[in-house]
């Protein structure tokens, strides 16, 4: 078991101890659930009164908080608590796993495979014919790599995991459980019989450094490519349809989904269970509210809000009609009874 | 095939006969579908017309039903039809599917795992080293149990489901196909060269008596755990994120979402579609209407509805809106003809 | 690399060529990414201004388009150009990747399954006891089908996907990646000891020519069977709960969902992330807005919007209340303003 002082806490993250620099603590712990052995930490004022009640042995906390009596307990006061708590989980975590370089004998490398130096491929992992996996690649048990498709260098491909056909993933691209890349995309014209299939006979080509969440699927696209640039973050649940373009350091969190065809810029961030419509451009650093549904184009550094999205202010305006309601018919009343002692003057 | 005389069922229901106690049925079926070869069942007055015209043989009915003409068919009257059906649907039930102890020779089982007794493992299904499967549990093909992952006694690990390292799963544990357990929370902050992983170090727990629909994804904590205490029912493509906390006996249906840290009390409802933010805290009993989206903690008991969620009569008073703004024009246009009429006498 | 002519290309989509008929292409592009080499289309006046600016060397238009200046470019003036262009995408598609007959070495197949003529079975890829694939079917790597579970003629499941025991396809159908077809209907009743799963004891049946979207859910049946009709199209991460049935050539867009026993009739388009409430009947033909939610049954041919979906009047109304609500406003301040200045010339 791994313990620390607050002494040496406070010399890894550069700050003030409050208290006895000899405290000592094994492990971690949110503020709420941690006991005498646990550091924790306070980062803002809205947990203030966590402060105050916390058990923690050691609790980080951030310049601008309010001191609160130590009762036995050791402060370390930070110029950032994010970065300094990061640090002491560091010290904490359970050691990585590791996936030594090797290809499992339960594995199946088609033997026209181009495999790279340093590989790992687990137990029922597949990897079709043609199919190219760059040095130091680590694919786990049950993933699928189809015909001809590339994965880069330093890639992570979950277990269950799925590529298709001829998709292209760039160098570090974390795959997670359960994800689908190249799936069809959803295509149909009426015919004399009913719906006919319309080939989706384009590719998903992934970037360097993007992260994909469990059970995302990225539909290949009808001709040409669906585009995930670099640094382009996406959580689970994800669904993204083809043709789509998603432009470098996106943030696309879970459930959010993406029609057809739109084109989404850089640094955008869709909240969670956030839609865009299809065939429309999202400008470069828009942010989409959790559950919004984006049906026109906006323009870099739109804030959306809203189904359909609207801007921020008419989106309060909207949520505050019921009390305005309110205060229109409270002076519609006044004036009716104005008037009506106006009219009984008259008479 | 089965059959069943109605005065079978009804000894078996403890229900009362109306019509021919000989009368024999082979099957059971819906209402609207059912032919006098079926048991059926009409439970609340609502479907009072589905009892006029259904050609089931034997129908179940609620005790407070308005009778019907019995036109050859058999009624049995009961306290419970609910409870009563569900005895007639297991006498009739398939022979349920039994996969026998033993480990498939396509299975793949490190030498390091340990494998309780009288546990089914399937093709394909791969456990990982230092994996360890509890008594009596299944484990279907092209599963997956991860490095140092725990699975309990008695649980049910569906085709391709996915269990990654570290997690742990109670006893009667009911995971679907297609299910990740553990992937990585969803985190980044900003680095000189764009977006920096957040290092995912913690787990998923699970506790007894959880079931987990198809497609379900839930995060591996930041540090510590994710936990889904005892009894919590989960449906189908439900995103449950990192360092949540769902409490006993909550039931999330389908498609909903939980971000971050939240905290869910005991015997919670979110209905399908419904959203949770990021750390905040949901009372015991809360029910969450379907597609709502809170956005702020509740209290315990709290019903809420909507985006942003509400209370069901700040909802109704919304929804009213349109309506009641007409009523609002139309007395204002009264009143602004009477004060014309006045105008003109003064005049 | 293939390449083909401007005059070819209008014989073979039956069009008329303005400027050079030898124009040369050597593949497909979108109007925007299209350089010299490429065939490209613009359908609808909407993209005007993209026929002005796009660099493909040969154009194709539809024939109620304003011509633009040729600028060495090459048009194609068509009847229809969706039409068209799918035939130009046809002679550019790359070879169609086939899976030959023949089980892979690595399938496990298990000996009481029944295996159809011209079978393609993958690496890893699971065919349970008493399990029946039609002739010509493709199963890919990965792909488990359950006990007792029967796959038609010409299907193709794609890798990693799922089909529960005794669940049923007809010929024709179309399972993408991470499809989980016969998962448990999620079903829980009060008992003394908490929720007790109700037995999911019916099938899940799919009729022909179904396409089903990477990682859609549909569950069994309580009893009876889950039916997805002939021609229904169902894109990726659709929720279908158990004992729901879909009529014939109805389109599920992504991430919808439908609640459990809700009956949608033929022809029926639900659009993305749209929500069905449980024992509700939509009828033939019904259109649903994307993230609308139905809460009350829909007759044939209703257009519904919005949450709690309402018809597209209502929803409008709701829409503008804003703006309604400033001028009644107005118009209350300006009769007050009158009725003030009518006081005090009474005075």
């Amino acid at each position: 078991m791994k313990t620390i002082t607050a002494a040496a806490i406070a010399e890894m993250v550069n700050g003030v101890i409050l208290g006895d620099a000899n405290t000592t603590c094994t492990g971690v712990s949110g503020v709420k659930d941690a006991a005498a052995e646990h550091v924790s930490f306070v980062g803002s004022k809205k947990y203030q009164h966590q402060l105050e009640s916390t058990r923690a042995g050691i609790i980080l906390i951030n310049k601008d908080l309010e001191k609160a009596p130590l009762n036995g307990r050791t402060f370390i006061v930070c110029e950032n608590v994010d970065w300094a708590f990061a640090r002491v989980l560091e010290f904490f975590a359970p050691e990585p796993i590791v996936y030594a370089p090797g290809i499992h004998p339960a594995a199946v490398v088609d033997p026209s495979a181009k495999i790279g130096l340093n590989v790992h491929i687990g137990a029922c992992a597949v990897i079709d014919r043609e199919a190219e996996i760059g040095d130091n690649t680590v694919i786990l048990p049950g993933a699928y790599i189809g015909v001809a498709a590339k994965v880069g260098r330093n890639c992570y491909i979950a277990p269950n995991a799925v590529v298709m056909f001829r998709c292209t993933l760039g160098d570090k691209v974390i795959v997670h459980p359960g994800v689908v890349i190249g799936g069809d995309g959803f295509g149909f014209v009426p015919g004399p019989q009913g719906l006919v299939k319309v080939p989706q006979t384009g590719i998903v080509e992934i970037g360097n450094d993007v992260e994909i969440g469990a059970n995302t699927t990225i539909d290949r696209a009808r001709f040409g490519k669906t585009r995930i640039k670099d640094n382009v973050k996406i959580d689970n649940q994800v669904m993204i349809a083809h043709n789509v373009e998603i432009g470098e350091s996106s943030i696309l969190v879970a459930q959010c989904g993406i029609a057809g065809s739109a084109e989404i810029g850089r640094g955008v961030i869709l909240a969670a269970k956030a839609g865009i419509n299809g065939h429309i451009t999202i400008g470069d650093g828009v942010q989409v509210a959790g559950t919004s549904s984006v049906v026109k184009s906006l323009p870099a550094g739109a804030i959306a809000v809203g189904t359909p999205a609207e801007t921020q202010r008419e989106f309060l305006t909207r949520l505050n009609l019921p009390k305005k309601m309110e205060k229109l018919q409270a002076k519609l009343e006044a004036l009716t009874a104005e008037l009506e002692k106006l009219k009984a003057e008259q008479q």
